[in-house]
């Protein structure tokens, strides 16, 4: 058969997908497997979601614009009001999921051999976007024994260089569920301003933040208007994560129109998620309450469990709704590969991503998973359970004493 | 404000909405334009197309699996059993719009310098997602006084080097309505076959065919499974085009497998789009012969109108619905821009595609336009009619006889 290009066969692979074939195989012996690999939640949309998509009376589905439409524009914008953010329409566009918004982001900003700097660990998926457009991610490593600490903006600037185009975080943090506070947020925007670089923002999780953490969004920063780039999504917001629809926000309209470019070649973002995003971004009621509520106790429970497993080394999430986790195992990659393929506890098994994807440094995130606290507690729990007992089973368990050894 | 990448400065424009911008300040000015320059039809779906999605009681909406809902691919492979050809699901991933299996397809099969070789003229985007991809479209000129033959497999084959991965053909083709016989097919699959190269056959306008022209699809060539992959799309099929739900489809599963990295980042296909897919793809029925004639009257419309141009070259389209036609005009980008910003026909005007974004060699196209026969009869003649008009008061009209002029 031909060959097939080298950038495809080294295309980075997603560390919440890459053992699915593993997970259908062990479904395929009759294993249970708890899915806490990815950010997908078991909640209930808000109710009336769907009616803006069952009320169609549309005889054809067009092509739409390629900046998305712009009542959901305007729509969007107006949600954002709701915390206190200002924006014209002309001042967001709509992506295919924020995965898009990242990419076209990274392809607008950045020539092939140019940098980004990136605090680790990070969303996975940075490392396969950043990849595609042939930029490089220069990693700033921050230590779990540390708690995850936000590098301080010397840091960041110690990292510059002259390739350097922009800075990417997500905030919440994905995956240490860590807070960018107000004042550290200026003062990499500061940064960017004085480098004449962006400051890329990646807000999806902005509706989940815990006890008394608050979220502050960079599109309240004044003075780096040209300089700050937001990328949202109505995934995690509504429970629509298959709807792909998101959203890149900037008051630097010119970049937003160079990069309509992109948006222009792929036509527009799907139009049956726009009619859904369009309803749900104007429902009224305090949804997120009531999740934050239930999400809150889901992770009370894993942290609760983790407080059980000897040397599990974690710090409380405050915002999002993962737990990055050190365990005393030899190799994430084997150990989530091995929990999917050699073990059950009572006919199920947990599936779990391996730390590795989540860092450019290699070797980084070797004994580290990220735990997704998504399921009600009962499916939680009996996840959590399968680890505990993995964790007593697995050939490759380290510094567990053998008191606690089965 | 920080600079932005160079390759999105110099990203390919497409042809189709660049002048968007222009038929907004046009119907800001109250002038009703006449849109001919986007294959998006006014037809009704077929009847109960959106009952799929109106019948969801799901909870929300989940991310699905990278290559597309197994029971969509399911469906998708059943649908091609009306026309003989035999795919197990595994052989066909589904994609955000063909659009993306392009793109997709390129990045998988070629690195940065590669080499496709395309005939012209081509869909204009393949211009646009080669630059994204860095890979050098290599253009096989066909003429319009020749009526746009498709080039013999002796001139791929010269056209072939060392960095050549692939021939990209429409079939029909859009915007010269070409159709490839069984026989070309073929010849251009063996020659993949030689020289170990993939030959991708964009097979999104297969149900549009006139008089007694007939389509085969390369899906159904033996002894070229690992060199074939076609694109398909549900858009111009059911009318759908705003869902983005496209497919690529081959024998060669390894090259699925591997292009899934790619799919696997942007997590899933959009969901909603994808049940009504499933839905669309099983309804029963002709719809495909109610289309075929209305386009037939709006083709025949066209060519009749155009039979009253003055120096007006063009030929009947076999398939897709579109007329790619030689006009008497200096500029084809400066004519069409010049259609929005100061002409209009009782209070009207026509939007066209300008054939220069239908080449990747300089130069071509400057005197050729597309027209799209999406309307209605009664839509279409007054475009016709701003069109007529227009030449005869275009200041860069030319070749016109003196009698012709108003």
């Amino acid at each position: 058969m031909p060959h097939l290009s080298d950038r495809v066969q080294r295309t980075f692979q997603s560390p919440f997908r890459k053992f699915l074939p593993l997970a259908q195989q062990a479904k395929d012996r009759g294993i249970q497997v708890i899915h806490l690999n990815i950010g997908q939640p078991d909640f209930s949309m808000p109710k009336g979601a769907m009616d803006g998509i069952k009320a169609s009376n549309d005889s054809y589905i067009p092509y739409g614009t390629a900046e998305g439409q712009t009542p959901l524009r305007q729509a969007w914008c107006r949600y954002y009001e709701r915390f206190n953010i200002h924006l014209d329409y002309t001042e967001l566009i709509i992506t295919s999921g924020a995965s898009e918004g990242i990419y076209f982001t990274l392809m607008g900003i950045a020539d092939a051999g140019d940098e980004i700097i990136v605090p680790e660990p990070f969303y996975a998926n940075y490392n396969g976007f950043s990849e595609m457009a042939g930029v490089t991610i220069v990693p700033l490593p921050s230590s779990i024994e540390d708690g995850f600490p936000i590098p301080d903006a010397s840091a960041f600037e110690a990292a510059i260089t002259p390739k350097t185009k922009g800075i990417l975080i997500s905030n919440p943090n994905n995956p240490s569920g860590k807070i960018y506070d107000e004042g550290t947020l200026r003062s990499l925007a500061a940064l960017a301003v004085k480098h004449d670089i962006f400051l890329l923002v990646d807000e999806a999780y902005s509706e989940f933040v815990y006890e008394n953490h608050r979220f502050f969004s960079a599109l309240c920063i004044e003075g780096a208007e040209k300089h700050i780039v937001v990328i949202d999504s109505i995934s995690k917001r509504f429970n629509a994560c298959g709807t792909r629809v998101g959203a890149l926000a900037s008051r630097n309209t010119d970049l937003l129109q160079e990069i309509a470019r992109y948006a222009r070649l792929r036509l527009c973002p799907p139009m049956l998620g726009q009619a859904f995003a369009l309803h749900a971004l104007q429902l009224p009621g305090d949804y997120h309450e009531g999740v934050r509520q239930e999400f809150s106790k889901r992770r009370a429970l894993v942290l609760d469990r983790l407080n059980d497993i000897p040397d599990a080394l974690y710090h409380a999430p405050e915002g999002a709704f993962y737990l990055f986790v050190r365990l005393p195992i030899d190799d994430s990659d084997r150990f989530c590969a091995w929990l999917l393929t050699d073990f059950d506890h009572q006919g199920k098994t947990v599936m779990l991503s391996p730390g590795t994807g989540f860092y450019a440094t290699p070797g980084m995130g070797k004994d580290e998973v990220r735990i997704a606290y998504i399921l009600n507690s009962e499916r939680l729990s009996e996840g959590m359970d399968c680890l505990e007992h993995a964790l007593t089973v697995y050939p490759g368990a380290t510094k567990l004493s053998q008191a606690t050894l089965v």
